[in-house]
């Protein structure tokens, strides 16, 4: 990375930097790309990422985001309200909604617990999830979470808590071979999983 | 790309992906880690994009960015002021300035002429440039465009300006196989040029 001619510029390189997935390079070459366009391009942007953190609100009962107190899915009345499906972030909620396979609503966690990075329940919004099971009238919990090792001590933890729930149906999102993939391209935990938990046709 | 929940987001994401190499998936990935990140890390970036466009200047002599009248090149007495580097992009001056191999100073062109995107020489610096190889005690223009139609128009409209000064030396950059690369995957536009612009050893 040369020295660059000037301090706004080396600024707004490394801020662009910060973001996932971006270099220094690439960051160089998009803050070239602005000095180029027009003041009115620069100032748009600017202007959306700041009101982006100031004016996006959480849906105040699955924690996805919203405009609104209640988030579209939340405020949808012909969403199944009795199938729960637990995600770690938005971007799943996101995934799973441009399915258009699901019908039912989601919680958001915030995360997975993870020891290693300090990440404690307390710090997910495991506790209110507790809470709308048992105040709101579910019957079915889908666990839509990572296969990492903590993702599965994440369900096994919420798990434990719902224990107590008798009538409670808990299931978890299939894992196998991705539609249109390979079998001998798939890895061996994942094969061995689908066959494992094999279908009936 | 699904329909996003809020408002703010989707405009952020609009206008991120709007940056070159930026499709709307990572634009969105960018966006939900800015809502993830605390609020002083929005606030930086926009403030660093916004400031980006309005307080770099540009110098005036070679057209550089620069935080002053002057930039770091044309305001350092050391540089040898006799030979001239003629670049499309600011970026070029940044290249050429991280191989520490150029002593001299630069013109920036701010693009080259390209009838197809209706780009003149009225729309670059081109007349600065005559100017100062007329004012300035210049005795070698190099050309460092970059090996296309486009470039190499320029260029010749450029030399044909400067012929009635008999005393200045005219160079190209030199074209031939990069340092470190194999013979057999050069093209061979590349491979032919590198023979008959050969070197003596």
């Amino acid at each position: 990375m040369p020295n660059l001619p000037s301090k706004s510029l080396e600024k707004a390189v490394e801020e662009i930097a910060k973001l996932p997935g971006i270099g220094k390079k690439t960051a160089l070459r998009m803050a070239l790309f602005i000095l180029k366009e027009d003041e009115l391009f620069a100032k748009d942007l600017a202007t959306s990422i700041a009101s982006l953190k100031l004016n996006v609100k959480y849906c105040k009962k699955c924690h996805n985001i919203s405009d609104d107190e209640l988030c579209g899915v939340c405020s949808n009345p012909s969403r199944d309200f009795s199938t729960l499906c637990i995600v770690e972030n938005m971007s799943d909620v996101l995934a799973i909604e441009s399915t258009g396979a699901y019908k039912g609503i989601y919680h958001v966690l915030n995360g997975v617990i993870s020891p290693l990075q300090g990440i404690t329940p307390m710090d997910l919004t495991i506790e209110h999830l507790i809470e709308r099971v048992h105040s709101e009238d579910i019957n079915e919990v889908i666990f839509a979470l990572n296969a990492s090792l903590d993702g599965d001590t994440t369900a096994f933890f919420i798990r434990q808590q719902l224990e107590n729930i008798t009538s409670l149906k808990v299931t978890n999102i299939a894992r196998g071979i991705p539609v249109g993939g390979a079998l001998e391209f798939a890895d061996e935990l994942t094969l061995g999983r689908s066959i494992s938990e094999r279908t009936s046709l």
